[in-house]
């Protein structure tokens, strides 16, 4: 744990502020928006002129996070004039200008700098900062800092919370969900979560273009070191083919670590600028962090990711083969 | 809630006598075999002689719970005659002898019974009973009962109760789990439970066969009811063709439920013997507890089940389509 204030402290330079941005980091998931939409509800309950900066509208199935229309009040906005002068800027779930691309220059306009996050591969940064690795969720570090300032609950924070522990622990499936993690949810579930809704909206509202993907890209999986790693590709051209889109292989990493005997899953994407992204995924032991350092990229021991510019999806292949076979053998 | 003692009564009860046969419902699954399995642990403990009557070998998905070798000492049998006397006789998970057919005669020798059970559609049987349909899982009734009884928790027992709840639970996804649920949870990793081994087991050891079997029946999947029914069928010839057996299409019938816009998903399963075997799984608000009823099935309002007899699976479609179109046009 690295950190230069208390959660109470950093919350009340929160809430003694006038304005406030909050940052998560690009392509955002259920815990970096859970972080910020809870968080921005409860600035804006104490009258905080508060946003949420994203880099682009939010994947449809976390649309629902952050409902628009007359009742909905969203927290997220694309507008970088959103504030003109904000007070304070916070990187949430992310730490360090790399992981907000496009924001850099309006977080630079911030009076004062936060950083709120569980990487452990993120340093310091920011007047205050509190980066704690041994959290399951930003959003568990969201909710202890709020319970830390005495925040009044609503369900709308409680779902945002409930929904990014629900999406960083797999649904309480990782190892990083622990005893605090499911005391935390009985909390929100008994503040109100909208539980059935949160978990039909994660797990039971699959496209039925990504269930056909799916099946697809199964059916030409490539095992190597001894069955221990499932690697498969996404190209533009299985999307043509199953009409699908590239969003729709978000889950498609999961079901390669769930085969049995699978230590690492691999997944890679064709992107249309020349580039493959590879995801990988660790069942038990194996350190796909440290892979996806090798290769660039980052993340946690058990799921990570990297970016491997102009190239094409055979020559990624035998470099992701080589260092996951690497990995596997020690 | 119905009952005629309290837990630690019938714990008190179970504690004190020299022997006992604890009885799961046929093809019993993670919650029927968690309760059996904690509880024989717990009483063996205690030099009570205790064994679990199962009607055929744990399905492999579930063979983790109860180790053989010389270490495992396992709590499971087959054997009819394991006890030749015994003193109590107890339905887990289940009530009344059609729930345990060809183990009757053995349940009858009992000297005394007992019913524990979270089944709704349960009704009062045994000279002690504790029905409550509104725990998530017998196993959370059987940790209730362990604890009113001073019980020394060991790991085994743990794993048992973590694992029926997460089984009956989807892991903590369906609406039965709250926030007792969750601080069970907490109590059970406190006391130190294999959770990575157990989600492992239960969740990332996916038999390639399962994986191929499922895209193929998914590929084959029958929309209804305005898109928010989805009937997959599983012919043994499918099984045939995709080198699969039946058990590898246990999980399907989620799969289905998952799609988004569905709210029934429905599993055909046609056995050796001339019947089909029928699955119904409820997404929100549709009540397939009374779709299976009325075709001679039971189970809870968002999963149950049904055998038609003598049929086939053209015949069965027919059959279960009116009726699940009748269910969801309520």
């Amino acid at each position: 744990m690295v950190s230069n204030g208390t959660l109470k402290e950093i919350g009340e330079a929160l809430f003694a502020a006038k304005s406030v941005i909050l940052f998560p980091h690009e392509n955002p998931d259920g815990d970096a928006l859970g972080s910020c939409i809870a968080l921005c509800t409860a600035l804006r309950e104490k009258g905080i002129d508060c946003w949420v900066l994203i880099d682009e509208p939010l994947s449809d199935y976390l649309a629902f996070m952050d409902p628009s229309g007359p009742a909905g009040n969203p927290c997220c906005t694309v507008d970088s004039e959103c504030i003109g002068d904000p007070e304070i800027c916070v990187y949430i779930d992310c730490c360090g200008e790399d992981r907000i691309p496009g924001r850099e220059e309006v977080f630079r306009k911030g009076t004062k700098s936060i950083c709120i996050d569980h990487h452990g591969t993120s340093e310091a940064t920011g007047d205050l900062y509190y980066i704690d690795s041994e959290e399951a969720a930003t959003t568990q570090i969201v909710f202890q800092l709020l319970k830390d300032c005495g925040t009044l609950w609503n369900r709308k924070i409680a779902n945002a919370i409930y929904t990014g522990i629900s999406t960083d622990t797999g649904n309480f499936q990782y190892s990083n969900a622990n005893a605090r993690t499911h005391r935390i949810a009985a909390e929100l579930l008994e503040i109100g979560v909208d539980h059935n809704d949160i978990m039909v909206s994660l797990y039971q509202n699959v496209d039925f273009r990504e269930t056909k993907l799916e099946s697809a890209a199964l059916g030409q999986v490539e095992f190597f070191a001894g069955g221990q790693a499932a690697m498969a590709s996404v190209s533009q051209k299985l999307l043509q083919d199953t009409g699908s889109q590239m969003e729709h292989a978000e889950n498609l990493i999961n079901r390669l670590r769930d085969i049995k005997g699978v230590e690492v899953g691999i997944v890679l994407k064709e992107t249309k600028t020349g580039n493959v992204k590879a995801s990988f995924r660790a069942k038990s032991w194996a350190n796909v962090g440290n892979v996806a350092k090798d290769l660039g990229g980052g993340g946690h021991v058990k799921a990570s990711g990297c970016t491997l510019h102009d190239t094409d999806l055979e020559t990624a292949k035998r470099l992701v083969m080589k260092r996951v076979e690497e990995e596997l053998s020690q």
